[in-house]
């Protein structure tokens, strides 16, 4: 990979009103040292030593009929166009902070008046960012370490329904899936702790049969509790996870936000599961927010050890090539010393048919897959479920179309039938 | 005020293929106790303590043309509505956590494939979140008492340019804003903690000057200093603020998220002033992300004492309407027992013009008029610039124009001059 840049660089998609690189010189004015009406002591030196730069603009698209973000500038009349634009800005603007680079690569520059679209697309960061921030402490290695997983992905699922459980019936259900041959199971992000179904006594009851099984088996079944709360519930959720003698923890990163992320990421002594929900409001229309690949960079920085990223023919809204994209970009070092891998993690609508596609696309097992339906709904119980993933994957690496491989595999052959 | 809803409501703008019934349905099953697929385990009295309801669905707008939001749904040959909905859950599936409201008011739901436009309007909470969380600490009259305000909106300005400035340099130019009788200056939320103006020499070199101007006149100019960080450097650099005398604190909410704002709201006791740069990615698109009016209540509940809200007439994209909308909601009580009311804070081209129709629009004086140019770059100076802003709002208030005011008032006569 080449070498980290010397100065902070982001880059958009920008649909503009007007000359589009007027539109975004304003963008890097308003991000740095600008000001609408010049002021005393402004002066060139001082601009210039602070001033973001537009480091470079194509054209997409020439001609747009109306602007896609309503704005009060005059849409009628004008030109409109869309652009990538890369902008840069000095570290010394404000040191390597995640907390002010979100306020620098993504402030008010989403309101400008002649901008009526606008997505940020990716950052790069200099090395001292590298430095500033952990990282995550797990990553592939340490997360494949702690399940007992060498090779291949992690075989996970997810407890449902997503609320309703009370303790016992939730260790219940987990000991099934322990017995199933599981490698990973998450709490629901809906799951944290009211009254039915405290964390503390969730917590105890489930490593109860965790540890229990793994005294039989001699591996832990990984369980990312959700520890989503305030901060200092946060820290005592995660000494209890620690004390009952739990290997992940689960946060919901657009709940908890940077600075807490990044907290957690320096206090915890787990593997950071990172859930995204709320990302729908982030990215869903293309020509607003973040993309993944923007996004991601900075909760692996802060620590995040497994990153959300949808699967293929999911039951939400995104398609297979953003599902991929977002998943690469997990497996892409953020540094060349400091590769800040994190585990993606597949979901929402996951079986057997995936495994195919998502091996094909990506080339690599070092991944999550979290099936709900797909494991608890095998007609031949949830033990069934996990064989059934297991051997859609040792196809799908093998080569093997999945019809085939079910000849020989009772497991597989059920979940395709039953998929079908 | 009515009293608090028992249950956790929200309010949505939806847009559906097929059934607006059905899909808001599927949006409660999601957030709530659904499953895609049946689960063993799963009875009806389980589902119906935990299920998310639809409260209430009204049909906006028949017959749209094309989705608003791409899906990967069947669009062609299907009808798409618009509707608002209110959706209801109980409080026990999470009892009364920021946090885990969020997961659940705002989280997969933005991405379900049968929706094609979601806005989240408003929310209503149970008393049990009032018990949980500070609210404002100072509020209104808090932030009057600091700034030695009695009546009147509270005038400031901004440091600008945004970066640029050394500690010495900032200290020069907030002298003379003191010496011009300002209330109230904010940091720019791109000034932080960089090389060339540190947090700690900046608050030194300011304070130095802003308690000298309060020796000689009995009172201590506001300034809000933007302490956006990491959790630790935001711990420090309060105590710093204490420490030198401060009397106000800024961060930018969207960048030190929701954990790090509650631990701010605890451990705070400076007035909070709250930046919203990144609202533009949260709520540009009219059928996408978040409303005003919904989302600052979770600011105000963790703490934030002003809260950003535009100007009419701003650079920036937002219509008036909006602007005043969400001004509006800031002066309106969470609580029959807890108003947790925070200062709106007009920002963004602002001057004297401005200041008739804010308070026709708002009929309070209780806020924050921040203005760049309009006061730096008055013809007569900062000081001329702050008695202008004053007259026009003494104007607005007395309900006589301005144009017959500025005849006896020299620097608003300037100022609508220059403005022309």
């Amino acid at each position: 990979m080449p070498a980290p840049p010397l100065r902070i660089e982001a880059d958009y998609l920008v649909e503009t009103i007007g000359d589009p690189r007027r539109a975004v010189e304003i963008m890097a004015g308003e991000q740095s040292s600008g000001t609408f009406v010049p002021v005393p002591g402004e002066t060139p030196e001082l601009k210039a030593r602070s001033a973001a730069r537009v480091e470079r603009l194509e054209i997409l698209e020439e001609r747009i009929e109306t602007p896609t973000l309503p704005t009060t500038a005059v849409t009628s009349g004008v030109e409109i166009r869309r652009a990538r634009a890369t902008l840069s800005w000095p570290i010394e603007n404000f040191g390597a902070s995640l907390p002010n680079l979100l306020a620098t690569v993504a402030g008010n520059l989403f309101e400008l008046k002649s901008i009526t679209g606008l997505r940020i697309l990716d950052i790069r960061l200099p090395a001292a960012f590298a430095q500033a921030y952990p990282g995550p402490r797990f990553g592939i290695e340490g997360t494949r370490r702690l399940a007992g997983v060498k090779d291949g992905p992690i075989i996970g699922t997810i407890i449902k329904p997503s609320v309703g459980f009370d303790p016992q019936q939730t260790a219940d259900l987990v000991a099934s899936l322990c017995a199933g041959g599981i490698d990973f199971i998450k709490d629901d992000e809906l799951q944290a702790d009211g009254p039915h179904c405290p964390f503390d006594a969730r917590v105890r009851a489930v490593m109860r049969v965790v540890n229990a099984h793994a005294d039989r088996s001699g591996r832990k079944v990984m369980v990312a509790f959700n520890l989503t709360g305030d901060l200092d519930q946060m820290r005592r959720r995660h000494d209890l996870l620690v004390a009952e003698g739990a290997t992940c923890l689960m946060a919901s990163v657009n709940s908890v936000g940077l600075t807490g992320m990044i907290e957690l990421g320096r206090f915890s002594t787990l593997p950071i599961h990172a859930h995204r929900n709320g990302w729908g409001y982030l990215s869903r229309h293309p020509l607003l927010g973040w993309s993944y690949v923007a996004w991601q960079k900075i909760w692996r920085l802060a620590g995040a050890d497994h990153m959300h990223v949808n699967g293929l023919a999911n039951k939400f809204s995104e398609d297979d090539d953003s599902v991929i994209a977002s998943a690469r970009t997990c497996l892409t070092p953020l540094f060349p010393d400091k590769a800040c891998l994190a585990m993606p993690v597949f979901s929402s609508g996951q079986g057997v048919r995936q495994a195919p596609g998502t091996y094909g696309a990506l080339g690599s097992t070092d991944l999550i897959v979290t099936a709900g339906g797909g494991i608890v709904a095998h007609p031949g119980g949830p033990a069934a479920g996990v064989a059934a993933l297991r051997q859609a994957w040792e196809a799908a690496v093998a080569g093997i179309p999945l019809s085939q491989h079910a000849r020989e595999h009772r497991e597989l052959e059920q979940a395709l039938g039953a998929a079908a």
